[in-house]
């Protein structure tokens, strides 16, 4: 960190701010830093660092399964993030059980690691005492455990009021919503469904019950029976709005296969942005929440309250972007597309 | 292990035999210790076993990359696989780089962990001292360690012949094969190749390099870009054979874009049995490799591995299967489909 701070002209304090993301710290200084780290190409010395603190150099990171793209990816992103930093990444997998989330904290585990980042599902307000350790922990996406962690946080609301607000825009009016039951347990599920909400009645369009569905788990099964009990039930929709790429992807599959057009008869949009989306036919329309920003966030997050215990906590709201694909494309056949489809990048 | 034994009316040494994956065992024996096992729900006690031994209950696997579906999937099936022991998988991935295959399996690394699956990727015959170490090792999909290791192998020369069987048989003459190239490091893609070669050699037809494509790294990304080659080159085929489900997502996007019919004009036959082959359109045929079967031997080899470091080394080949989906339909399309293209697992 002195090299870096020196280079860049600023306090080490500052450094430390940079890597903890602070948000009170001008542009300038910050893109003073960044050029500093990316010139020095920094990287913590891990042995000498192990050798002084007795530490592990091993991080864990606790997701709910990695059949799932979007986790393999973040998975594969906070690998890349903390290899800079020499530290080994644990992949743990709970499967979305809270007993599993909560064994993945355990202090045997704790003996081994030096810190974790942990995308929760099944964990809620009552399991504050399995977060408050003192351990060194960055929780990814969950809002419920704000000022008793580092958190890194996607903007659900947002993303999902543009990528409804998206739909309306290019003529759609009536959208299925899969994922966003009101009796789901993930706070992930309420905000997108509020954020629909919202774009719903901003556009004064109506918020109808039944064309929401709870489609659990977000698989690509769940995203295909949904719409065939819409299919068989009758309702009338032009638009699928699914709360994950794996919803969306399964949707467009079952209605491919009962003869419907995407984008011209339904439009369908996800979000995660996972590398399989890119490639489907048509290619999928979704929301990019960002993943490598949050991945490379979790970890200096991480790295930096390991280095600094005493530190308050701080919560980082990644950016996210609206990728528009084919399978939103507008219903009008002669409008060109908004964007080519150019090959994606791998 | 006892109880299983007295329960299966069988020796302690036949149960150990049985999750070596013994090959000279008589099939009722085999059947007697399985049900003995299911009925047992058997789990090794972790705990007490850990007390015993000074063991850490990790193991770890070692893949090139975990955004690759085929990785994530095994990952996923790893972990799934380890959990009745009580074991926790720590997943590492070395971008198939020699220096971190290398390092993933070094002495520092043994000492955290009580044994490896390892699916290498850049490790040659000259690194045989790195595997040979007495350390508990079970190797995936790589001919070139045996004997020096367990391992579980893929049928990569029958599968690749049984895929292009496949595509003759319905029609198909010149097939463009991706992810071939004679001077590829890795013995999968040589083996793969082989199998193209007798498959053709079987049905009278020619092998022409032409229709080779290196197609590195076999990423949906080189399968696009080597299907746009050949359109470029002005190349006539009217199947292509990916060598990995990966490499034939992205032929297939890219046939699409440029208005082909898939799989009128051009039939598409990846290997892996990825999910996302099963949810794309049309649904690729693919060969599986008996992806679940590949981690539950792996994880029943090593825990046997950990227990008997002195038992001899065994290598067990896994079942594959030809997964016939839309993508090889036959060009005529009066003929119905062998199979219907029902909603895939998951």
């Amino acid at each position: 960190m002195r090299d870096v701070a020196l280079r860049a002209g600023v306090s080490i304090k500052t450094v430390s701010n940079y890597f903890a993301d602070y948000p009170h710290m001008r542009p300038e200084t910050r893109a003073r830093v960044a050029d500093a780290v990316a010139a020095l190409d920094y990287r913590i010395n891990a042995s000498a660092r192990s050798l002084r603190a007795g530490r592990s150099d091993m991080i864990a990171l606790i997701v709910p399964e990695l059949d799932q793209a979007y986790f393999a990816e973040l998975a594969q992103e906070v690998i890349d993030a903390a290899e800079p930093f020499g530290l080994t990444v644990l992949v743990e997998t709970t499967a979305g059980d809270r007993q599993r989330e909560i064994d993945a904290l355990s202090g045997a585990r704790r003996q081994r690691i030096d810190g974790a980042i942990f995308d929760p599902l099944a964990l809620g307000p009552s399991d504050v005492e399995h977060v408050r350790t003192g351990f060194p922990l960055v929780i990814i996406g969950e809002r419920q455990f704000d000022g008793l962690a580092d958190h890194v946080l996607i903007a659900d609301l947002e993303v999902a009021r543009v990528a409804m607000s998206h739909l309306i825009e290019t003529g759609r009016r009536r959208v299925l919503m899969l994922g966003g039951s009101g009796h789901s347990p993930s706070h992930t599920a309420a905000l997108r469904r509020r954020g629909c909400e919202i774009a719903l009645a901003d556009a004064g369009l109506p918020f109808d019950e039944r064309y929401v569905s709870a489609a659990l788990p977000w698989h690509r099964r769940a995203g295909a029976e949904a719409v065939e009990r819409a299919l068989a039930d009758g309702l009338e929709f032009d638009a699928v709005l699914g709360f994950n790429d794996a919803l969306a992807l399964g949707a467009q599959w079952a209605l491919i296969e009962h003869g419907l057009d995407v984008p011209r008869d339904i439009a369908v949009v996800g979000i995660d942005d996972t590398q399989e989306g890119r490639y489907a036919t048509p290619s999928l329309t979704t929301m990019s929440p960002g993943r490598a920003q949050i991945a490379r966030r979790s970890v200096e997050l991480l790295v930096d309250r390991i280095a600094s215990p005493e530190r308050a906590f701080v919560s980082v709201v990644a950016d996210f972007e609206l990728i528009r694909r084919r399978s939103s494309g507008r219903q009008d056949h002669e409008t060109p597309l908004t964007t080519p489809n150019e090959r994606p990048d791998r």
